[in-house]
């Protein structure tokens, strides 16, 4: 498998008075991850992804919709210093829109490891001005492409 | 249809940078909406669903846990200071789970009203002593059949 | 005095870890109390205070920026599910800018009445065309005018 | 100066639908970058700062509750992928409280460096079974005196 690890902090405010991250907060762990994964960077020192194609500025010509989403908790998450080891993958790369596959994991080096999560995100790229789907560009389906691999499948109910 | 109708405010902070209500934001008015139709209120004086016959005080026995969700983003929404017309029901009933299936609609009295989500969730009660699923009562069952339908089927991608 | 009292429901994720809303959670409650109070609504159905002459739809002309805050949090706030009484007075009127304060108190009816929190805001009202601060009208000026009273003075270290 | 500076990194849902860093997301970050100056690790690995003597466990036998908190915003913060230059020191360290001063700048190596916030925020050490503010002990008042210096003095309105 080709899988992006793209290391992951929580925040203490991620937990609930349960004491776990709550299953809101993991949105916005998915959605940081996805951004390092697929947002480029203005900082030339900084290392970025080979997916890390797309312009995630406020004012840039693309904005990134989210179509759906699936998420199965499997563990709950206690509060950690060490950042989740999010493993990211596309599991379906279509016209203008694709859909990203998540396990969250925990720690690297926490042995033994433990699978906390697994979600799926269908992102359709939209044009700023027009607020209508655009294609995926020949740029971004040749960064996109390697890291296509099978898509999650949920357990059912 | 026997529908819960929860009148759910949208927060500012809600709204991302696109200014759109944030995919992860969906997930905390779902979690109000739930609480509403599902938690007992100390208070007397306000009114309580039917359905409102869990104990959600965090010194109570039972935790409700989140074992998946799945959600489905029709529209984008924007700032709106009327509240969502969160509509909820019981899609499938089991022994120590159940499915809660969710419309998001525009408030109550715009027309033409609009579906902006549909989501589902499935709650596992779980014994806080234990951390052990338990369960559903007999009181519980009783609350709650009278809210099961159909559950939603989501469009496949 | 003249003030202005703004219901304002808590959500269960304000809460952290700890069981408590969270401190930075405050800065949304203020946030949702100071909307109730000094943006118009759309909805003409819907009540409006009579300080509500601001316009804060993001395509609007003004934004109001936050220049400074200061909290004092007198008592540990617990999962609430009716609203705070959060009371709201304007504190200085200046040329362009306004401090208003708060005192966040339990729910009405609650006896005896509490007080958590403490705090003020110093508010810019900004042209969203030229990000420069931009003076307060005659109709903004004489909206507020009769809610303005002593600001608060906080208990120094 | 003797001042910690803390890397803290941005999420993009801290941006509200201005674009900038939402004031109430400010308390978030400071919150992150006191737990990495103040809260011991469990990870050998990992470096601690010499600060770094609280237990933040949930479990622990303290909370750190805060009193107060006082924020002074000069610039809006617009979304940066490389982390906040978060420096962080103690105005004034009590018998059970202290006194946190922040200075929030733009990320090192950007230059001209740019000043967003100025903080502070007064924390008690509350003992976790008794709910009562407990004394600063000796190892932490030798791991904090070295970082003592003049508290932030917030311009007056």
């Amino acid at each position: 498998m080709t899988r992006l690890h793209v290391p992951t902090r929580l925040r203490w405010s991620d937990l609930d008075a349960y004491g776990h991250v709550n299953n809101a907060a993991m949105l916005r762990l998915l959605e940081e991850a996805r951004i390092d994964a697929f947002w480029s960077r203005d900082d030339p020192s900084a290392e970025a992804m080979a997916t890390a194609v797309l312009d995630g500025r406020t004012d840039s010509q693309t904005m990134t919709l989210i179509a759906r989403q699936e998420l199965e908790y499997l563990l709950p998450i206690p509060y950690l210093r060490s950042p989740l080891d999010i493993q990211l993958w596309i599991g379906r790369l279509g016209g203008a829109s694709l859909e990203v596959c998540y396990e969250v994991w925990s720690p690297v080096g926490v042995a033994p490891a433990q699978l906390f999560t697994r979600a799926s995100t269908t992102i359709v790229l939209v044009d700023a001005d027009t607020d209508r789907p655009r294609r995926i560009s020949d740029v971004e389906r040749a960064a996109w492409t390697p890291f296509v691999e099978e898509p999650l499948t949920f357990r059912r109910h």
